[in-house]
């Protein structure tokens, strides 16, 4: 019953969905309507990325469902390859009306965008409770990935309602507003306490969005595909299983194997279960909260390149210069730079999840367990047999950190200088095998240390994995630069800025108080110093913005000026102009 | 017998070095012997370079070895651990007179270390004759991995009469030999063709020397202990363990699985065996030759860097201004460079064999095999089944950039400017579930290529494996950035040109004609332009040196040049001296 109901709804709401799509698409909007203008600064930017995060959602239950479609039910397996495709497309042009009925910015359209998500959020909340479980992978899989379809749409569902109310009320306070959006993108260039004014590109959020929303499924999955199968093994355990892996060594036992006396072992194995879904949980913490400080940090790093690049300090970003120019390469990257970091996003929590797992299992069952138990004590006994090893290399270590301090290293008042050569030679000479043991150890850690810093980066596509030389052979790094050209080349705030300005001059019913404040706002933005703006640096500025001001709009008393008195040229011409 | 006969024969060969130790060691030098001048340059870089090798041979065969000393035969399991850390350091004190003699510079040094260095070869040379075979992993390896030694020793052995021979008859050449060098060293400041010129630090070559020797002996390593296993494996297969293989689906069979009729099947099962052993060979070949080439560069990248930090460039070789002056550290890691380096070449070689191993098995056993015999399809299956998908993506791609070429950049005459906007965010938002995939197949090529990258370059310690900002905490860069500043802050061209100088000047009872040819040296090293010097600027600033020499000679001269008496303040003590 459920799975009709489901598709007789589906159906329905579709049909509404597409009388609705009609609709707004007509209504009185010559042409296509735009999803949403990635590249300027508007109010709706949750609304966008709410719309992205339900796509997003759907691409994710999409990549496993076996009806890809809601048109087409029961596909056969050779054609599903298909209408997952045609889905890669259908869900975009589905949900393309619930973003373009806050563009067009007029209350029908809101009203619509209010009934639209209102449906869709009941259809789907409907669904969700009327059939909980499915059975694909975990039983409550399925209602787990559809959470952030359904916040996304209660998101929407109240976001609507909002835009509607206040275009009833607050008609006139559109220009103000815009104002106080220019003041967010301008303030950004003052120091740390504005920093939660500043304005981060739409794209970014998006990106940012959609990178959480996928931390969000790729870990449910990881999740649900693992645990549910441990505990499930965990509680059908039966003791012939365990006679097994005695024998084959893997479970100690004092005792011989015999099935019937098997209590202690098989509690023990039941034990190893339980650490093995420990180690996997915690990892999967770990893994997603390394990678959502590791999206935050894209952040401040990207308001810091952002500033950079504003201020024209392309070398404090790039490794080399940069034209920051619009090009065929920068607009395909430009546009999929968001859809890039979720792919890395979800990439990156998988690498993440194998290495910490490998290392937190290696970690309890050399580690803990031997401690707590006696048993499997392999690293420990290497260890111990080891030891005047260890101790070799780190007295050869300190040995030669205490000679270079105090024996081969001359301190003079101001500077350092190399003395007794010859003994630093046959130091050198002699302990050149143990430094090559040592080495050998410094390679390790190379290779540790590379390896996880790459791995917990993976998601950051602000920086290149690859050496300095050769960082924009790194995909999320070349996609990231060319994002950055593109960002910085068509919204720089002195551009908006002066914009407005001439948008202004060109409506100027507008109250005469704005115009001031915008040209405040010039003071600030044409200061590219990077110093925590003083009090005084303030009032000077804006006295010397006056003055420019005054002298624009009084050409004759430029003349007069302090500067103009004593250049040479102005002077020869105010005593030419004296002389007679 | 063989052991027996070695035992004494390593017995007396010590004894005579012994005696022959003491007596180098009293040879009128009072204290002790410099085993060699690392931060000098001196013309036995081969000689050093030799030792270092027979030293780091020793290592390689010590490790493995049971009985790591001579003196010590057959030690117990226990106490071998000992044995071997004493090894450690007993070796280099070992071969210690084999380089002492060469920096004694005398004639009965040269004597000593002639005897000493045929005594050794003929030691070895006649072990390895006598006993060729020995029971370790292989039974040809311990003479295959003698053979660096006995190269090395047969080096020496050749060195050594030739520096007694050049005693005798060339001690005139010495100073003259002296200032070739320093023209070597100066030369290096000019262009390419004289790159052969160039004398690379000591240290360097005793490192890339050490690291090709590493090369060898893991090479030979990884070689002996897998391929001749593989060769009895596949010579001793039996029909009884393809029936196994067959069953566990391991090598496709049509006919059940009889072990009567298995010819065709054991047939496939060696195929399969001999491509292994084939994919093994070709990726440790690949293996070795990527490994010399990134040495090679390391070379090449060593000069450019040591060039630039010559004139000055410090932020062209590092990403952040450093002191080039000697510190603790900074003398430590320029101690362990040439360990580093040759353990960092073999962790490298290892880390390239598995991932270059890995790869060509499944190239082969997923591409060549089935291409060959029809089976085993799995790739080619999974590629047919998921063409439209494939297809999907590439066509993605290239609508975008044929969109973002001919519809959303407007092209001026100089610059090119974004246009179609509305389009343009269409685009973005349909193809944002199709660019998720296509950034998971970049974010795929992303790991690929830095894993790869990391690979290759592990052996060059100067590059960093990690990001520019963050580089220093590679310890094999790390070591590299100090190893750099002990050699520039050390062995600066200049300051050495000028050191001879004044040697010269305390030795007024050279030849005249060399003093001038120094004072040319100094020209070209003070021209810190990178531009190949030309006729013209050679002769201009030979003038400027020769005016600059004889003004300084004849102090008088100075007031009548022309720059003294355009200058105001000079011209002012000529007029007043004119006056009276």
């Amino acid at each position: 019953m459920a799975p009709v109901s489901l598709a007789v709804l589906v159906g329905l709401s579709l049909l509404v969905k597409r009388r609705r799509l009609h609709r707004s698409c007509w209504n009185g909007v010559p042409g296509l309507l735009s999803p949403a203008n990635f590249l300027e600064e508007e109010g709706n930017q949750g609304l966008v990325a709410a719309v992205f995060g339900i796509l997003f959602s759907s691409l994710c239950v999409l990549i496993l469902d076996k009806d890809p479609l809601p048109l087409v039910a029961h596909s056969s397996q050779s054609t599903r390859e298909y209408w997952k495709i045609l889905a890669l497309l259908y869900y975009p042009a589905f949900y393309y009306p619930l973003l373009a009925c806050a563009t067009v910015g007029h209350r029908i359209s809101y009203l619509v965008g209010c009934l639209l998500s209102w449906c869709h959020c009941v259809v789907h909340v409907w669904q969700k409770v009327d059939c909980p479980q499915s059975p694909k992978i975990y039983r409550y899989y399925s209602m787990l990935s559809y959470i952030p379809i359904i916040l996304c749409l209660v998101l929407l569902s109240l976001w609507y309602p909002a835009l509607l109310i206040r275009s009833f009320t607050g008609q006139e306070e559109t220009l103000s507003k815009e104002v106080m959006k220019i003041h967010g993108v301008t303030l950004d260039l003052q120091p740390a306490p504005l920093f939660l004014c500043f304005q981060i590109p739409l794209k970014l959020v998006l990106s940012i969005t959609m990178a959480v929303i996928a931390v969000y499924q790729v870990a449910l999955l990881l999740l649900v595909a693992v645990v549910p199968t441990i505990q499930i093994v965990r509680a059908g355990m039966t003791k012939d299983v365990v006679v097994l892996l005695v024998q084959f060594g893997l479970v100690p036992s004092e005792s011989p194997a015999v099935p019937g006396d098997m209590e202690k072992e098989l509690n023990t194995v039941k034990y190893y279960l339980w650490s093995l879904e420990v180690c996997y949980i915690c990892s999967l913490v770990l893994c997603c909260l390394l990678t959502c400080a590791m999206l935050l940090r894209t952040l401040v790093m990207h308001r810091n390149n952002l500033k950079a690049l504003y201020q024209g300090a392309v070398l404090d970003v790039f490794y080399k210069a940069h034209i920051l120019r619009p090009s065929r390469q920068a607009i395909v990257c430009w546009m999929s730079f968001a859809a890039f970091q979720t792919a890395f996003a979800c990439l990156g929590l998988l690498i993440q999840q194998v290495i910490f797992f490998i290392c937190s299992v290696g970690f309890t069952f050399f580690v803990i367990i031997p401690l707590q138990s006696g048993t499997n004590m392999y690293l420990f006994k290497i260890i111990q047999n080891m030891w005047p090893f260890w101790l070799t290399l780190v007295v050869a270590v300190i040995v030669q950190n205490l000679a270079a301090h105090y024996q081969f290293l001359e301190q003079h008042s101001l500077q350092k200088e190399l003395t007794n050569r010859r003994a630093l030679y046959i130091v050198t000479y002699l302990l050149f095998p143990i430094n090559v043991l040592v080495g050998v150890l410094a390679g390790v850690w190379r290779m540790v240390i590379s390896g996880l810093y790459n791995a917990v980066h993976f998601c950051q596509l602000d920086i290149s994995l690859l050496n300095r030389g050769v960082e924009t052979f790194d995909p999320g790094y070349h996609a990231y630069c060319h994002y950055l050209k593109i960002e910085v080349s068509q919204s720089h705030p002195v551009m908006k800025a002066f914009c407005l300005m001439l948008l202004q001059l060109t409506r100027p019913e507008g109250p005469p108080g704005l115009q001031a404040s915008n040209v405040e706002e010039g003071i600030q933005l044409m200061q590219p110093k990077k110093v925590p703006l003083s009090r005084t640096r303030f009032k000077q500025s804006r006295a010397r913005w006056w003055l420019a001001y005054t002298l624009l709009n009084n050409p004759s008393l430029t003349a007069c000026r302090k500067t103009a008195l004593s250049d040479p040229t102005a002077n020869g011409t105010q005593l030419s102009a004296c002389k007679p």
